[in-house]
């Protein structure tokens, strides 16, 4: 079970676009932001691309254009970015095993409750999405050292 | 991201050894395991043989053998079947992007403490291990309608 390193990147993107904000050099192209974080630019346009469907970064057009966050961030979760890139479902799915093979002919109503075990899975799951539901973009750039994100808007404002 | 239908299908399987046990009609042979929830063979016995290694169960040679849980069901939590089929590595890997491009010249004293993206995906999937290590196959068991447990025993029993 792996996420796509996309999530990564996204994560980061995020991060930047918001210490870019702050020092007013947003909207940046995203081959700046691929060049940022040495990352392949037209895997990472895809990601912007999921990013700006999901209304997490917006595209403005023209000379000075490019990606910015489409809304404040406090107000994007680590959750926001992870369904973003890896999508709705959940990573168990329950295929309805037990009601196959020597069960096919068991009465409906012995399946009417939910498998325990897809519940369990479920409950698991819930309890991750709440914890990335709880971190904001705004959250994690507090937690980064202030001179990593000062060398990031010189990086950008020296274009 | 996706967990593997194998999770599905050992999981089940599990419960049901458990089931089996309490009626004394294990071990049970793999090929009838597959069959009681429809399930192709050859794939369950790579299942099956993971769970093995994991030390979940155990394989009993001889005309009356078969596969049997290796230890006490409330000792089998649904983390420990999920780690045997998907693995240890986490769902999110964190591959330091934070120190590429522009900050590849930076101090390493900026990078002491870990990425607070990578913390907090960590965080969550810590929360998501401890839900499915505090749920045993003998809970699994439990919440089932015993008459699918006792239709499981007939099937079984009447080999
Ligand atoms: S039937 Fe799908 S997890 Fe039980
Ligand atoms: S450097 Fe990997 S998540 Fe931040």
């Amino acid at each position: 079970m792996k996420m796509s390193e996309g999530v990564e990147w996204a994560a980061h993107v995020c991060v930047l676009l918001h210490w870019l904000e702050a020092g007013d050099t947003a909207p940046v192209p995203a081959a700046r932001l691929a060049e940022a974080y040495d990352l392949p630019a037209p895997y990472l346009v895809k990601q912007l691309q999921a990013l700006t469907r999901a209304g997490i970064t917006e595209s403005v057009p023209g000379v000075r254009g490019g990606v910015r966050l489409a809304r404040p961030a406090d107000r994007i979760s680590l959750m926001d970015v992870v369904t973003a890139i890896e999508g709705r479902s959940e990573a168990f799915s329950c295929t309805e095993i037990r009601q196959r093979g020597m069960n096919a002919e068991r009465p409906a109503r012995d399946f009417a409750k939910p498998c325990g075990i897809a519940h369990a899975m479920r409950s698991a799951e819930l309890a991750w999405r709440r914890q990335l539901a709880a971190t904001t973009i705004a959250d994690l750039s507090a937690s980064t050292p202030s001179t990593v994100a000062q060398h990031a808007r010189r990086h950008f404002s020296s274009a």
